[in-house]
């Protein structure tokens, strides 16, 4: 990911000092009119903007453990939690540096091509968005979204864990036709895929009942007759051989809420089932 | 929903019979021009094509048990699944008449409206989807899925299912800003149902790997990055007191496929592990 960054300012006519763990790594950037540097802190010293791309939090704090930050203006895209993030800020701080957290929603490859609809979340410093805006717009879309410094790994690991839960269901989705030999998956596809698109609309009805309090705001299928209509799903899994592991944890929460006398919900007091 | 399937065949100018359970149900339709049978063995009799819209699969045999049957086609949009519509078919079959199962792939004020996206999956009959094509296409979109007249249950189920999924992974989402008093969910939500409509391109790449078995065809983000993510996901809900049941059981099925040495697949092989 840090050499695909690196590629898009290059490629936009930006001066660059690079530096990797690996020397290595540095070197076909180099060849594009990157600055190697010798040392992660030779790297700080030379620039007022210090991107940071590394494995993990506590790479960010070893790398820079001998630079000199004061006055520099730190983004941070090493994934971490909103937890990291927030003393990640602190630390900056305590050393003179301002900060601007990140949350990289794309895979390198969709990095510095427009359209590909690769963008990053920012937040912290509103000082520093604003200030590197039209830089950092230059390998992927912004989206700041709070001075919060955990608000840009909070939602990247927010739509992350959306996705895990749609690839959860696809999965499940595929093993109910996978020994159907008269189903072909690349038919079935286009069927599933425009089906999870159309079903995404409830996302605004969760987040709309969310916000009013009432969860029974605009419901269409209540979840009476969603938690009757889950026999039919654990059936089918049943006849098709599959494991209902990935289905079954939503559906016991689902019933456990209507136990509670919610069945002319939505499954929007699920949410509230899952806080501690 | 049989309601909605009648109105919107009487609202096209078709002649319509109808029978309900509870006769109170039918006298609506009554006043918009259909004729209300006193037994369903009565409604069956006064018409060729036989549409069934019942509670489950037990009813529809229950409700048909003194019908004459031979020479009907039927079609079947009770809920089901694929074993009971093809044993449905058998019993079609048996008593003389054409049988056409059915998914709804939709909520009922989607039926009668042209451009819902709502629609109606089938199979079963080749010969009956073809007759009666044009009528069948009136309330809903028509998909005509294969023979096997289990298939319609079947898309309709394993459709349902990947929603499921999807609600899961959008709970978690919802569960993870919950408390974030600076964050509104109705701020969140366009950022969530991008993302996950923009990940939909998965299914493609997983049905293209499941057709060919080469399940490290085309992957960008591999299993062995994806476990070692998952750790900032987990950490992320632990902070924000998220419970992570609706995450750890594809987590744990991404860990043991890679333990089993696919750490440069994508997630396709967890289909297979859940199969028995």
């Amino acid at each position: 990911m840090g050499t695909a960054l690196a590629h898009a300012w290059l490629a936009a006519g930006y001066q660059l000092t690079v530096w990797n763990r690996t020397a290595a790594r540095a070197e076909p950037l180099a060849a594009e009119g990157a600055r190697v540097a010798a040392t992660a802190a030779e790297a700080v010293a030379s620039a007022d903007l210090v991107v940071l791309c590394l494995l993990d939090d506590a790479s960010v704090g070893d790398t820079l453990a001998d630079a000199d930050l004061s006055g520099k203006d730190l983004v941070n895209l090493t994934t971490g939690t909103p937890d990291e993030g927030r003393a990640r800020a602190e630390w900056a701080r305590a050393r003179g540096a301002r900060f601007l957290d990140a949350g990289i929603m794309a895979v390198p490859p969709m990095i510095g091509v427009p359209g590909s609809g690769g963008y990053v979340f920012y937040s912290g410093s509103r000082e520093v968005f604003e200030a590197h805006r039209d830089t950092l717009a230059v390998p992927a879309g912004t989206t700041y979204v709070g001075e919060d410094p955990g608000y840009a790994a909070l939602h990247d690991v927010a739509l992350l864990s959306g996705m895990y839960g749609m690839f959860a269901g696809i999965t499940h989705a595929f093993a109910l036709i996978r020994k159907e030999k008269d189903i072909d998956p690349r038919d079935f596809a286009p069927l599933l895929a425009n089906w999870l698109v159309a079903m995404t609309i409830g996302v605004h009805g969760t987040a709309e009942q969310l916000h009013s309090g009432d969860y029974t705001q605009g419901v269409v299928s209540n979840l009476a007759m969603q938690v009757a209509g889950t026999s039919t799903l654990l059936a089918t899994a049943e006849q098709q051989g599959v494991s209902p592991e990935l289905l079954t944890p939503f559906m016991d929460l689902m019933r456990r809420r209507l136990d509670q006398g919610h069945g002319d919900e939505g499954t929007t007091g699920v949410v509230d089932l899952l806080l501690r």
